[in-house]
């Protein structure tokens, strides 16, 4: 049904998803494909998708942006890879991960079915008016665990433990199922208050967000 | 210089580690061992200790205790594994950890590092006075990483998105060496700000987690 994609943009996502296409064997063209991809920057695709003739499917890959962004256009969809792209890796990147369809009628969603599993990605459906929770989620999964592990390398660093041994204890968070193991799991508050104290002594700017997270760790983890 | 060990508990550290001990073939006793490994709770690990006859090495594998709790052993000293354990796994989850040792004189180090490779585990030194902001650190790269696991699956849930979506996410965002993404990173204030109505709006209880971990990301991350 789509021989022939343009992908518009070669940024984080742009570069994965183009250099995947062309693995699986998908004629990349830089104008007038079946199906144009438009892997720009969230603020710039309503003023991209104007700027495309009318006809050809158009789509985007954002996960914070509305179908409608995509207007005049009605042959539309979007595919969101729900994964953090680095440019220095290529599409294995897209390997394994997830990605959020988002269409309006029955042939859209049959076209973003296909693209999402070409590039190796594992399709769910997401209702257009959901997108803005699903994208905070995501951030919670993704750009607040950079925020966790900066937390932890400033304490190690205080420490004098080395930053990188935390790698394999958050991957083995992860494989073990996100169980709740440590002070809080076992209720004890005096450990949780000494860390509290020598945080407000030796790192003060983390003891607003050890307290916040503690508290929604009983909230939500106990 | 250590035959055979005595492994004092039987919980998820003290299982992990025992087995792992069997697997090396080290002598594995249920008393008079050349060392005795106190795998037992935190508050538990001082009168254990006062209750073992003195002579042989006595250590405890705690993040949080410090050495004065083995007191009155002076042949001590403490490997801690920085590896989150489950009942449901083997020794393999000590596999490309690393341990915090912390010991007062040469034989001690000499045999808690032995202790540490012995175990499969990759030993750095730690101060017996550093021990709470280290352990604090752990909270963050560990307990915190699962409560931020649960607050995504709360808003995927109001999203009717699936929450195991979030786990090649998650691990991603370590494979690529915790480089920021997202709106935060680009400066985007709109999507942020379109996130904590929503949040607001459907599941108010994050509101507050979702507002200091913004605050913190820029703060740490950007």
């Amino acid at each position: 049904m789509i021989d022939t994609v343009t992908v518009i943009g070669s940024g984080r996502v742009g570069s994965a998803v183009n250099a995947r296409l062309r693995e699986r064997g998908v004629a990349v063209s830089s104008d007038a494909g079946d199906l144009t991809l438009l892997c720009v920057p969230d603020g710039a695709i309503a003023s991209v998708a104007r700027s495309i003739p009318r006809g050809p499917w158009v789509a985007h890959v954002s996960g914070a942006t509305p179908l409608a962004a995509l207007d005049p256009h009605a042959r539309r969809f979007s595919v969101h890879p729900l994964q953090t792209f680095t440019l220095t890796r290529g599409p294995e990147q897209l390997d394994g991960a997830w990605a959020a369809v988002t269409a309006e009628a029955g042939e859209a969603h049959s076209i973003a079915t296909w693209l999402a599993e070409t590039l190796g990605l594992i399709p769910f459906d997401l209702a257009d008016d959901a997108r803005t929770l699903y994208h905070a989620g995501a951030v919670f999964a993704s750009n607040y665990v950079v925020t966790l592990q900066r937390a932890a390398t400033l304490l190690f660093e205080a420490a004098g433990a080395p930053p990188r041994a935390l790698e394999p204890l958050m991957l083995g968070t992860i494989e073990n199922g996100f169980e709740l193991t440590g002070p809080i799991s076992r209720g004890d508050w005096a450990t949780v208050g000494a860390h509290r104290t020598e945080i407000r002594d030796r790192v003060p700017e983390l003891d607003h967000l050890y307290e916040t997270l503690a508290g929604a760790t009983v909230a939500l983890a106990t």
